[in-house]
């Protein structure tokens, strides 16, 4: 007896493949290239882990009020994974796609495409997506070394050269720096392995929910949700 | 062309029937007594809002992260209606049942037989389930409310009797006063009117609902989703 | 001691008040008119209960991987109310107050504005947001009656009066019947009465709350979660 | 500027750790030792994928009725992973613990103390945590493939040769075959190489999400979640 997944048989998967690996396998029917392994590992372990922020809370308060449904609280901080603070890689690889083809379209250059995408952005008063960070200022260090990687490497390709090429006309665009942020490098890094813009959103879910049950564990031994929420209501002086 | 609902037309109901009474009729097929329906309500209303608890906490992180996907943030919210949070009303209505059930086959009395059951909790170091408040102390108003309601309209039964009857002893039997608390009224209340303990469950789970509702809702104008986790994460200090 | 909920003693609304007042008190920090109070409840017993649609049958399937968790279960079928699914009361509002505003603006009268903006939904194929239903046809019962509750307690004004104008034009528009839908009445009635628009996607994610936890106590007694997952992986053969 | 994450500085993991690692790393502060990295890539991959399983449907469901929110089709799916499901490897780790406790104070062996506990099960009627599948009989191909890699490794220590002890007399003890499964493989390969018993809930979770992701990415292309829900709404013949 045996069991197919993706066309193979899964008996001989196991103790040859890496979970990364085959989290593509089940992604995309077909394992991933080596440099698509290593960029996806190195975007995973990037961006798994941010400390106590709010989807953290939002999991160790779930897990105080029910310590023995553990699916409930990783779900409670998944569900904080939304289109604010998630989303913006798939935004930002949509940019660069457009940007590349408007690039090819016209015949201009990286440059003046990009100048051209920012002044509209600021025009209409909408933030770049993949720019700016309330932290790390002038550089998120996470960004700047995925982007070396890939120098490195040699996978740079037209999406990492648009992204540098924004982040060069940024600061003259809105009259004030703009870092450059993981969720600008992540789909440039990406994009130029070959991996799907409409998979990106994936990445950071698979990497938080590791995150996420690491700070689930440390909750059963050090108990931080009640704490953090008292703390939060004598903020506001509520009741 | 008509709807059937627990066989009558939904379209006769539309207009006939309070949402609290629609909620009887799904549950147990028939709608409730006027008792019932008055409990229920008094239930609702004593738990619905409890201000900034932390499951409305992470909704309103949930809301922030996502503001298109109130489902989301409602969802985080009752994820945090677990077992310590609101799972008291059934197991006190447990005791309850246990208790009335041994003090009839004994022939004692409820003082003789809620003071040996209360030692037997204490012996074995167990919460007596509805007893104790951090904060409503020595009486929780809302507990003592439906109480006197069910003196009021003559439908204190066996189980708000037993419930009087811990609450009797509790003091003598810890060394130190207990408060009766609501999750100890509402099975008290509820079971007297014949409302079923296995669906005990689903009082709070609703109650909390609307209140949900209703602080999604003011985080709409007045966001205080990601304000609280920075005022948490910097109590910790952390990273 | 005393409990201060939206500027009042909690203890006396308890026993005094219906949930469905409550609920709007907590919304809206005032108790509802008996206009509102009506149509509430009988939209919040319009749309509670469908059957077995889809995330009755993800909340269904999730208490059977954990009974214990009911709030998990009561969390996975609201994460299945969604914009696709619940959020057309809203769309069908925001339609309906453009729809009056224009139509003020232009001096023409409902048939005329309702027409030109059915004729702009078709232009761009868009769906017209509370109209078509794959069972309910040429009527759905539910909005027919909440239209004629609007009618018959003199509630009816700019709404639905406006609602009923697109329910005499699509049909020639589309060239085909499409049934005026409860997604449609809702709005159309609740804010003839004063209801605010914001608060619309609340009434059927309370509503559906109810319904998931007479349908999750039914399964307590009558599992169908794991034979309704067994029946539909047998439908599309997998594996 | 750097970024510090369990005493490591987070630029220096990015691009030469994996993301199993990082995982572990988060988990217990230190990276996996080979044998621990080995084990828990293939726990990851034998456990990931099972097919259009109840919870894969559920989050089908959910991502169709809100297509934008990723986050709350994985929480939904994630929600299904509940005890039933998936607490099963913790149990029989637990019991494994157990027996080997037992095994060393009595100073009998592994075949006697397994078969005393597998009566002790018996005679009470629970199920042996870890035992029997509805598919996979005689033999589950993901649970000796795995405990063939301990023994190939040679990591096979006390958890191993306990489970072969329990594997060996349950046929005798319940009077019929019952097939070692994979959550029984899996708690004995794991602590065998040193993982904490309280970490093993969180790897079917882990793995599960990386399958829920893959799902719903097919499911953006080729969309089962109604479909599913129809089919299974036919076969109860419900409405």
């Amino acid at each position: 007896m045996s069991i197919t997944v993706r066309g193979r048989d899964l008996t001989q998967l196991i103790g040859t493949m890496s979970f990364t690996d085959y989290f593509v396998l089940l992604l995309m029917g077909r394992p991933p290239t080596d440099d698509e392994r290593f960029f996806l590992d190195a975007c995973l372990v990037a961006i798994a882990e941010h400390g106590l922020v709010p989807n953290v809370q939002a999991a160790r308060m779930t897990l105080a009020a029910d310590p023995d449904a553990l699916q409930a609280a990783v779900a409670a901080g998944i569900l904080g994974c939304g289109s604010v603070v998630l989303g913006t890689s798939e935004l930002a690889g949509r940019m660069l796609d457009a940007a590349i083809a408007r690039m090819r379209e016209s015949g201009r250059d990286e440059a003046a495409t990009a100048r051209e995408i920012a002044l509209e952005y600021r025009e209409r008063r909408a933030p770049l997506p993949g720019f700016g960070h309330p932290l790390h200022k002038p550089l998120d260090p996470r960004a700047q070394r995925l982007l070396a990687l890939a120098d490195e490497r040699g996978t740079a390709g037209p999406h990492v050269r648009m992204m540098r090429a924004f982040e060069a006309v940024v600061a003259d665009v809105w009259g004030k720096p703009l870092t450059l942020n993981v969720s600008a490098a992540i789909p440039a890094v990406m994009l130029d392995v070959g991996f799907p813009l409409e998979a990106l959103k994936g990445i950071p879910i698979l990497a938080r929910t590791a995150s996420l049950l690491a700070h689930l564990r440390e909750d059963g031994t050090q108990p931080l949700g009640f704490y953090l929420a008292d703390h939060a209501a004598e903020a506001v002086n509520f009741v």
